[in-house]
């Protein structure tokens, strides 16, 4: 593969430092621009977040990282880029006089993209040089983490910078929507302001606190935000009548005078103390830097489980695993399976790994080796498959969060119906953390029995035997415990 | 302990059927009035989603079922009755009739509950023989899932009402919010309706379709919703100037122009249409039942995960959890850990619960065993555990999501350092499903050594080892693979 592609970070803090860390960690080279002094430093902390975050998503290692320059001029950051970010402050003035400095340097076919959560993308361009290239791509916090980025074009924006724009979003794992129509505050930030606007009231007047508006969220209607929106939600609650049912018995609801939404709040200083107060008594001591790492070991855990139901955001980090699984490997020495992280989900009270994620690892593993002999996905869809039946384990070492790990594999027999493997899962600085010992039998799947492999299973296997046939027995073989 | 409670349904439907659920998985005995024809089928839908799901959250095996009966008049509905919940439909007319009922033949102790989402608890209670009897228990779709209830008390509900309605609320698994002050919609339906008017307007001009909004949710800010609610997202982004940091940035953002909120979309029959339509499409084909299913197991999948950083909903789950530790067993037989459900998220591609979970039930039968002889979090606390070693599974038949399973264990070896157990797994209907044979040792946290146990776990473990010396070496013990 070529050499990295380089991204453009104009303007730190929590969003420019989250761009960072995600075009970093996808292997970019990153330039970052910002006359703040404290620049370098607020970077490092989001760096840091992510690092511990990102990779936890997915199952298999994500590229080396690129390179990080914290650079003193703008055309040092823009030159040679293919991914311009800007994050500026939101200040129209201010924005357009970037793009001026912006585009004196960068190359004409670059994505110039804006984080802005405000302004419409025709407002942006204004001015410039070339307002062609210029779009809205404005994402949410963290970065790092949450895959939603709006890609607002304006009238004027390129087909061809809006079409690169979606596709390389996407090649760093988000998911990318297209906004179709400029308008002042794109799409999910009027949702979010309006609800926001009808917490405000409820404060004001006394009728809940910030943390009873918030619970009233995250046990309740929140949850199911995370993995259906409104329309589905209420087609779901319209049963048989579908939507149209739904709207027929809610609809009119709309127009009750309980509604406080045709009015904005003023936000006094009472105001403003009151809510100031309650949410600090809210974070219960915790400063924000801990409810930052909390916050992301939640949606490291959720992401991850709508992975297990190919849902949503999980849909998503399940189709960026896809373009991380490594190339099959040539035996005979034991084959690399895979590297990733360790996710900070699997830790258990001890402070390590718990014990049933080895065999999450061994079973990613015995995967990873089916697949290599051919019963992948097409092949169990033809109604054949391998099921472990034995397991041996050794827990040799801990393991923590965010370690990198990698799996080997020897193939100890592969003949007829047994497929028996030998794994040894090691860190990336040479320690020896566990080995598995599995013997998987080859079944059919409707009559749940077990039956010899059909093609190409029958010839990969035998392959993988033959070429593993003189390496020495694996130290931990054939163990029995007592 | 005595017999079940009992919980009088008024009225199905989803709600009522949610209800019925809820109470019905927790152990009591329930009694539903609806007139409606369809009324058991409907209920037997919503029972059917609920045992599939409710159970998967917890790690423990739920209280055996209650009785359920679906009688033909209130009185038999409410005799007897602990609680009664109402949620016939939203019209104030309708409601008070049914109090008059309800309280001609009800215990005058008895909390009566309404699940209405829009009236104040007092218009409710006007006019009725007891309206210090009344009060609002509000819960969200599904209610077997989801475990907000907002609980609001009129003016003049009575204390000892309201108390027990929220003690009665956590002891089936919910989260009881007390809404401080009675107000129409009470909180969360506001905040939801407020969403909801911005996304009409977005739909209504054209700005985005329904799923356009829908994904706008589920991929950003709602994955953030399951866990933390705007005034804590909004306090964090504010890093270390905190909530008024924010405000002043973004609090200005309010007044300007270009919200819509001032005003309510007309439905037009247009308008409807547009929508209904999107979402059919959204749907994919998916009719609402099988999208039913997919959002439960969504659900269940990301509150197990936020069981892990005991947090939000997984928080409340954990405190559940604990409620249904069984209590410790004699002796000498080999002793039952605990019986469970596998939950849908625990399944793979094969149709049966993932090997991977072998292990994390195994798991958690060695957390039992290790409470068991003392090693509990107090003891943790004091710097000493043990960490598995050595892991020896036999993988003997399948298991299915929502199987009940039981674990019993026969300690091998319990002298010095060493733990040694054997674990049989087995499902209700008699099958050996897996054994587990694993070598614990005794450790010391700080050093990362292993070390002598301190009482009393030295003492309980060599109880445990006594009591089971004479028991014959289980079949599978020592095993090797090869």
């Amino acid at each position: 593969m070529s050499e990295a592609q380089k991204a453009a970070i104009i303007g730190g803090g929590v969003i420019g430092g989250g761009w960072t860390a995600r075009f970093l960690l996808n292997g970019w080279d990153v330039a970052v621009y910002d006359p703040d002094p404290d620049a370098e430093r607020k970077i490092g902390e989001v760096l840091a977040n992510a690092r511990r975050s990102l990779p936890s998503l997915y199952d298999f290692a994500l590229p080396d990282e690129g390179r990080l320059d914290l650079v003193t001029n703008i055309n040092d950051a823009v030159g040679g880029a293919r991914w311009i970010q800007e994050s500026v402050p939101e200040r129209l003035d201010v924005k357009r006089a970037v793009y001026r400095d912006i585009q004196a340097h960068a190359p004409a076919d670059a994505v110039l993209a804006s984080s802005t959560s405000g302004f419409k993308p025709s407002e942006l361009g204004e001015g410039a040089a070339r307002p062609e290239q210029i779009l809205v791509v404005h994402p949410f916090n963290p970065v790092y983490l949450l895959p939603l980025v709006e890609v607002v074009p304006s009238p004027c924006t390129d087909g061809a910078i809006r079409d690169r724009a979606v596709e390389l979003m996407r090649g760093v794992g988000m998911y990318p929507l297209l906004i179709r129509k400029e308008i002042d505050g794109h799409v999910n930030d009027r949702l979010q302001e309006a609800l926001w606007r009808e917490a405000l009231w409820l404060v004001s007047d006394g009728i809940a606190t910030t943390r009873e508006i918030d619970d009233s969220i995250r046990f309740g209607c929140g949850l199911r935000w995370a993995q259906m929106g409104s329309f589905q939600t209420f087609w779901l609650a319209g049963g048989e009548g579908g939507m149209r049912h739904f709207m027929a018995q809610f609809g009119p609801a709309l127009k009750w005078p309980w509604t406080k939404l045709m009015d904005v709040p003023e936000l006094t200083d009472t105001l403003i103390d009151t809510i100031a107060d309650q949410c600090d008594q809210q974070s219960g001591g915790m400063t924000p830097r801990e409810m930052e790492r909390v916050r992301d070991n939640n949606l490291v855990g959720m992401m991850r489980a709508l992975k297990r139901t190919d849902w949503g955001a999980g849909a998503s980090l399940n189709e960026h695993d896809r373009s991380l699984v490594p190339e099959g490997p040539a035996a005979p020495e034991p084959v690399e399976m895979f590297r990733r992280q360790v996710p900070q989900s699997w830790l258990d009270y001890n402070g390590h790994m718990n014990e049933a994620h080895y065999l999450e690892v061994f079973s990613q593993a015995n995967d990873r080796i089916m697949a290599l002999v051919g019963a992948d996905q097409a092949y169990i869809d033809r109604g054949l498959s391998f099921f472990t039946v034995e397991t041996h384990i050794r827990h040799l070492d801990e393991l923590h969060a965010g370690e990198g790990i990698r799996v080997t594999t020897q193939v100890l027999q592969g003949s007829g119906k047994r497929l028996r493997v030998f794994h040894r899962l090691e860190t990336d600085d040479g320690r020896l953390a566990a080995t598995g010992e599995h013997l998987l039998i080859h079944v059919n799947l409707s009559l749940r029995k077990s039956c010899e492999p059909d093609e190409p299973v029958r010839s990969k296997l035998a392959a993988y035997e033959e070429a593993h046939r003189n390496l020495a027995l694996p130290e931990g073989a054939g163990r029995s415990i007592g």
